[in-house]
């Protein structure tokens, strides 16, 4: 086969992989092998048996997530099946590992039916601490996350949704704060009715913003439409307005524009928000609308890419999270968690905020350990913690 | 809690388990996280789902084993359940690292349902390169292995079994070589129906050895008892001379002892077998007769402590096996992988062998390598080779 000179680069670096497991402890010798396996580990077993509590101090699972995807939404390529979306996930763990000192591994699954999903989750379960659901198609990754969390006594999250919604939540909260508002001020246009955008509308309104309109590819999603169910519980918490017609309609005179699909957007219909607007295109490759455009009539504009400022990134959320759920044990991420996440995630960068320093860089150490203690506090305070 | 001396440092270095997973490339800024995550990555999955074969090159599952145990036979300690089972499993991954280079991760389930078992293994198998089975009770082992073998078209090795029979294969041939017989010359009686007595019945008779009479904790299994399928079977093609009664009897003028239970032998029964006698006293920690009492009439004792000489340990085998089987890209292991896997490490030790040297110690740096090019060639000799 023949790749052009970058993508080489791309497939040299994943030869065999991105991951690798290794024993944290010596085992060159006889004693050594007696006390890490037979028959040292016995004592271990028989104590867990007795105990199961103690299995968090005595394994790795207490600091392990499973990174869990049946390969139906990767990236922007869909349905391409597990194999194809390992190495998202081999990514997806070794980012755990690097940000925030988690363990994490891939399992990719050769199922995309819900209620098997759920099953298989549940058996392995006992082999981790917790589970972070990945790049399951919408509507099924809603039900498959509530009956997940249902069943599961340790942190399920889905990133997609969750980890998308805390990082813009911190992103909006500086956006309104360096332009002189409150979030409840903010009348938002949220474009995507998929997990992103179901996530990212609910922990809005549990932020305080009461004015929120979604739109999907019909465009404004309300009770007027024929709607699957996760679209039309949506209409019934949004929309206070009673709007109805084309995203573009909603945006005129709106405070925030929330891109989350690839349904771009003209530069007249920017140019109709409000004063002081705020966009965030978050669509990746190609933003809804390109940041220069937005430039022009919006005061702050955040994007997904690497390459322009205020890069809108999972990644600041998703470590610290599941290292703080992992310092307080805690048995479920609760809507708290996340709210308490985002607040710390904002807060990394409140002395040094700017309409292009929304939210902190991918690169910046403080925002794990702030995000972490957060949630492991809000834990606590939810009574959620076994600490 | 209070433990003793020896016990508190087993439980020290089992805090926080003894895995962790680590990414083999650096992710320390935009460019690399860009390269190993998105965007570069879509690259990677667009080519796997073109052509899943290309997983073997760009992921980490073809040399990735899943250490599944669903806990109901570990160790000596019968069904703990899966959060105790896992410190063994942990140790297992670790020892496959350590001793061959390869990755493996465990996976604890949280049933004991055969069907449930085999469906949760397939629906996960994308994400590894292979299925290594520990510490799953006989007679559900049998049916579970099976059924994986025909569903997967990657290894799938139940250790407890084949493991066993493995070593034990390569210590017999070495034991009857320092005696000057052949393997044919032998009459052998198993002490164990089990999973190891079932897989080493099954590799000594594929190694020639005809006459083989296993006993269970009622006796010889022959056609005449009421026996459940797998000592049916078992009674089928063993006990050519139709011993029936204790084992006692049968090993009466035996050449080899094969113990593989925690049954106890008394003395008097080990010098009523015949002359230049082999004893194989493998119950753990306490042989079925003292290897100082065995050694007044045996020519050739082994068993399975490591402050023993002649230590019959696994890990001797399953290292190399699935190093090997990784190398050939094999969509199984055969009985001829298995056969070549006993003769390779049977052969490490060729030129220094003595009563008290049969098998390689397990820190033996030979062994993986011999045991893996061993099994790789004998994967294309069969003709389940992908490379």
């Amino acid at each position: 086969m023949g790749f052009e000179a970058g993508s080489s680069r791309v497939f040299q670096i994943h030869e065999r992989g991105k991951l690798e497991v290794r024993s944290t402890l010596p085992l060159t010798d006889r004693e050594s092998l007696s006390l890490a396996y037979t028959p040292g580990v016995a004592e271990v077993c028989t104590a867990i048996a007795e105990d199961e509590d103690l299995a968090r101090t005595y394994t790795w699972r207490s600091r392990l997530v499973a990174v869990v995807s049946d390969g139906t939404a990767v990236l922007g390529l869909g349905d391409i099946g597990p194999a194809a979306a390992l190495p998202v996930m081999e990514g997806k763990a070794a980012l755990f590992r690097e940000f925030a000192g988690v363990n994490a591994v891939p399992i990719v699954l050769s199922t995309t039916d819900p209620d098997e999903i759920v099953e298989t989750v549940v058996r392995i379960a006992p082999s981790f601490g917790g589970i972070n659901l990945e790049d399951i198609s919408a509507p099924r990754c809603f039900e498959i996350e509530a009956r997940l969390r249902e069943r599961l006594s340790i942190p399920v999250f889905h990133d997609d949704q969750h980890g998308t919604a805390i990082v813009v939540l911190a992103a909006l909260r500086n956006a309104a704060e360096i332009t002189d508002r409150t979030l409840a001020d903010l009348r938002v246009v949220v474009s995507g009715a998929g997990a992103a955008g179901v996530a990212c509308t609910d922990i809005l309104l549990a932020a305080g913003i009461g004015d929120i309109a979604v739109a999907d590819s019909k465009g404004i999603v309300h009770p007027g439409r024929d709607l699957p169910e996760h679209k039309a519980r949506l209409a019934e918490r949004t929309n206070r307005s009673g709007l109805t017609g084309s995203i573009e309609q909603a945006l005129e005179g709106a405070d925030v524009f929330l891109g989350l699909s690839a349904g771009a957007v003209d530069e007249p219909v920017i140019a109709s928000m409000a004063p002081k607007s705020i966009v965030f295109a978050l669509a990746n490759p190609d933003p809804e609308v390109e940041p220069e455009i937005a430039h022009r009539h919006a005061a702050v504009v955040a994007t997904g890419r690497s390459d322009h400022p205020n890069q809108i990134n999972n990644v600041l959320a998703f470590p610290g999270v599941f290292a703080g759920a992992f310092d307080a044990g805690a048995r479920a991420i609760t809507e708290g968690m996340k709210l308490a996440a985002a607040d710390a995630l904002a807060g990394v960068v409140a002395d040094t905020l700017a309409v292009d320093h929304i939210v902190p860089t991918p690169f910046d150490p403080r925002v794990a350990p702030a995000v972490s203690a957060a949630v492991a506090a809000r834990a606590v305070h939810d009574g959620v913690a076994r600490t």
